[in-house]
C-alpha cells in the first residue's frame, strides 16, 4: 500500500465499533478501500510486458453470435435454490429463491426472479387466454391478450416479496438454519413491470359505487385467488404483460399477472384470468388456510397486506466467506412496502453501535435499495447487522421484538433484523443475536 | 362501445392531423382507448359461467420449479436478429440486434441485449483474468476479478448504442430496407450496470497530472481497443461486473467491461484487460479504420463520441401490422447521449403536424425513455414519425438534414427521424419521407 493510501486510510474515521468507516468515502474520487487486493506492478510495467502475457482467449476467435443469450458457464453456480416441500410428488409446489449472495445492483434478472407456485407453472397459450372483469360492474368485459397489448402501458420498477420470505429465521425455527442468504431471504426480487393500469380496465367495465373489494383469480391448477381492496386496485395496481422489457416469464405469470406494489407477493396474482368486483372480501382458501398471522392470544390477523420495512446484508453473508482481515465493502438490500427507504444503518458489534450506510443515488418507492458501507475487519469474531428505516417512519425490528408479536410457528411477514456471525477463520453463520 | 365510452371519445381532442389524440388521456383513470378489442359480456356474466370455461391448464398440475428460468415457448420468435457479414467464415464477427418490436418498458432483458463482436466472444475464465492499469501512473496496478468484487460499487441504468446503429436507414442504402424495426434500430439496449467507478481505480494508481487520455483494450481475439479522454474516465465511467443484477453476460464482456454513459458503444470496451494512461490518443486500428465519419469534403471526423438525440416508434412499426382501423397506443423509445429526454413529438402526417407524447414518469439521463400517444386510425394510408428533444436543446434531425452532413456511404451516428408508412391493408413499410 502506497504512502498516499496509508494517509487516506488514516483519515478514514471509524463511525461505529469494530471497523465501520464513514460512508462518505464512497462519494470521493479517492478510495477508502484502495487496493483491496490489487497487485502493485511498480513503474516497470508497460505495454510490452502486458502483451507478452496475452491470454489464450486472445489467440483464437471466440464463439459466435447468438439469438438469445445465457450466462457464462463460469457462473453456473448462480441459480435459484429450489425448495419442494412435497418433493417429486409435487414438483411444481414450493419455491425457488433468488441467490442474493451472488447478485449486485438492485434488479433481479428474469432467470433468477423468485417463484412461488402452489400447483406448478401452467403452460398457457396466450392466444387462448382471456381476462374477464365481472361482478359489480356496469358491463362485464372479456379481454384477449391481443387487446390488452393495444392499451397504453405504464412501467413500474418495484420489489415483489413472498409473505413467507425469511421463514428460515422465523420463530418456526428454534435454531437458525445454516444456508446461504439467498435461501433465507431470496423470496424477494425486483423487476421493471410494464402493463395496463387495472384502474383503466375497471373504468371501462364501470364499477358499481357500492363495490369495495375485488377477487383476483389465477389460471393455474391451484386456482390461486385473493381478495384485494378496491381502493388499492384503483390506485397503482398493474395488469402486467412485460418483465424487464420482455414478456413475463412463465413462472412469473405468463401471459399476464397482477403487480400490487408493496403488498405481499401472493396477492400479485399470476396467470390472471378474472377479476370479480365485490362488496366484501371473498375469503378464499388461500387467504383463510394460509397467509394469515397467528397472534399469541390464538387469534389470527387476516388481510395483512403491506410488507414491512426490512433489510439484509448480502455480502458478507452466509454462502460466502471472508478472505482474511482487511478492507471490505459491506453491502445489502433494503425495502419497504410502505414507501421509500430513507436510511440504513449497519452494525459490526451486534447492534451496540451503528454506522449509516450509503444508499443508491436513485431510491424508488417500494423497490429494492442497495446500501454499502466501508469496513475494516481485523479478524476478530463479531456480528454484522443492518437496520432499515422507511419514509413512513417505520424502523426494522429486532428478531425478539418481531417474534414477541406472534404465536410460535409464525412464518409470515418476518421483517426482523438479520444477524451474521463472522468467525476468525472467515466463515459466516446465521445467528439469532 | 357503451354510451359513456362514446362520450369519452367525443371529448378526446385531436391535437395533430390523422387521428393523434391528447396524451393527457393516458393520465386519467378514464381510458380514451376504452375497449380496444375487449368483448362486452353484458350483465349475464358471473362466476359460474366463467368456471364452466376453465381452460385445460387449470385441470392438471403445471411444470416444476426451475433453477434458472427461460421465456415461454410461445415467445420463441422474440430473439435477436443475427447479422454476420462474413457468414460462417467468421461466425463471431457481426452483430445481434434487440427485437424492439416485441419489447415494452425501457429495460432490455440480458438475453436480448444487443451484441457487437469483431472476432467472437471469448470464453474467459474469471480466475485467470486480470485488469492492468499502467502508463502515466505513479504505480501500475493489476486487479484480479476477486479484488474488483471487494470494491464499493455504483449502479447506473443507461443505454449503450453501437455507433453503427440504424445503418439500414443510413445514406449507405439508397432504398429503405424492409426489415423489422429491431433489425434497423436494435443496436441499442438498456441495462442496470453495476461496478467500480474507474475514477476510484485511477486514483489508486495515481494519475500523472500531465496525462489527458487513456487506452482501453479488450481481451478478445480482435484486441478491440479505443482511446478515451481522461476527463470522461474520471467522471462517470464504470468498470462494470454486473448487468441487471447478475454477472455480465459473455457477449457483453464477461467478466468485466467498461460502461461509458452516452458514448458510442464501441468505447464501452468489453472483456477489459488493460487501461493505459497516456497524454494523447493512441490511434488504434478501431478508431482509424472504423468508427470515423466521412464528411462531404472528403475529410473524416474522428473521436466523435456522444450519441445524438434520437427516437423511433416501435409499435406500430415494421415487423408488426395493424389489425384494422380503430384506437391504438403509438409507442416507442427515445434517448440521447447528451442527457435526459425532455420531449417527444409524434406525427401521423409525415411531419406536417405534431402531437406531444407522454413520457415515463421517471426519465433517467442517458437512458432509454418510453413514449406513448393515443391514436385513432381511420384506415387511410399515412406516415408515422417521432422526433425527440433532449435537455441540452438538441432536436432529432430529419433524414435529409442528417444525410447532408456526410459523404455518401455514411454508416455511423445516424440519428435521423424514422418514417413508417402505414398502408390501408395494415402492412407497415420503412420509407424515406
Amino acid at each position: 500500500m502506497s504512502d498516499s493510501k496509508e494517509n487516506l486510510m488514516a483519515n478514514a474515521q471509524p463511525v461505529a465499533a469494530a471497523g465501520l468507516l464513514d460512508r462518505r468515502h464512497f462519494l470521493r474520487k479517492s478510495s477508502a478501500l484502495a487496493a483491496v487486493g490489487a497487485t502493485a506492478l511498480g513503474t516497470t510495467a508497460h505495454a510490452a510486458t502486458i502483451g507478452d502475457a496475452a491470454p489464450p482467449w486472445m489467440k483464437t476467435p471466440g464463439f459466435g453470435l447468438r439469438e438469445y443469450g445465457s450466462p457464462s458457464p463460469f457462473e453456473a453456480e448462480v441459480k435459484r435454490a429450489v425448495l419442494k416441500p412435497y418433493g417429486d410428488m409435487a414438483p411444481g409446489t414450493g419455491v425457488s429463491l433468488t441467490p442474493l449472495q451472488h447478485l449486485n445492483g438492485t434488479l433481479t434478472p428474469n432467470g433468477l426472479h423468485f417463484e412461488r407456485s402452489h400447483n406448478g407453472v401452467p403452460e398457457i397459450d396466450p392466444s387462448k387466454h382471456e381476462v374477464v372483469i365481472h361482478g359489480m360492474v356496469r358491463q362485464a368485459l372479456k379481454f384477449s391478450i391481443e387487446s390488452l397489448l393495444r392499451y397504453p402501458m405504464v412501467s413500474r420498477t418495484c420489489f415483489i416479496e413472498c409473505a413467507g420470505n425469511s421463514f428460515f429465521t422465523s420463530n418456526a425455527f428454534a435454531e437458525p438454519m445454516q444456508v446461504p442468504v439467498g435461501h433465507i431471504h431470496g423470496l424477494v426480487s425486483s423487476a421493471e413491470w410494464t402493463g395496463v393500469l387495472l384502474s383503466t380496465l375497471l373504468e371501462d367495465a364501470g364499477v358499481d359505487p357500492a363495490a369495495t373489494w375485488l377477487l383476483a383469480e389465477g389460471a393455474d391448477a391451484a386456482g390461486m385467488s385473493r381478495s384485494i381492496p378496491l381502493a388499492k386496485a384503483q390506485d397503482d395496481v398493474i395488469v402486467a404483460l412485460f418483465q424487464n422489457g420482455e414478456r413475463i416469464r412463465p413462472e412469473q405469470g405468463y401471459p399476464v399477472r397482477l403487480v400490487v406494489p408493496g403488498f405481499e407477493g401472493n396477492m400479485n396474482v399470476k396467470w390472471l384470468r378474472r377479476i370479480k368486483v365485490t362488496d366484501q372480501p371473498t375469503h378464499t382458501k388461500d387467504e383463510t388456510s394460509k397467509y394469515t398471522e397467528l397472534r399469541p392470544d390464538g387469534k389470527a390477523d387476516q388481510f395483512t397486506y403491506t410488507m414491512g420495512v426490512k433489510s439484509t446484508i448480502t455480502k458478507p453473508a452466509t454462502g460466502l466467506s471472508m478472505s482474511g482481515p482487511g478492507l471490505y465493502a459491506v453491502t445489502g438490500l433494503a425495502w419497504s412496502g410502505h414507501g421509500s427507504i430513507t436510511r440504513v444503518e449497519v452494525s459490526a458489534d451486534g447492534g451496540q453501535s451503528w454506522a449509516d450506510a450509503a444508499l443508491d443515488e436513485t431510491v424508488l418507492s417500494q423497490n429494492l435499495t442497495r446500501f454499502q458501507v466501508p469496513w475494516r475487519w481485523d479478524g476478530s469474531p463479531l456480528v454484522l447487522q443492518s437496520r432499515a428505516h422507511d419514509a413512513n417512519g417505520n424502523v426494522q425490528p429486532t428478531r425478539a421484538q418481531w417474534s414477541a408479536g406472534f404465536a410460535a410457528g409464525q412464518l409470515y411477514h418476518n421483517n426482523a433484523i438479520q444477524s451474521w456471525k463472522v468467525n476468525t477463520d472467515g466463515s459466516i453463520a446465521n445467528v439469532y443475536a
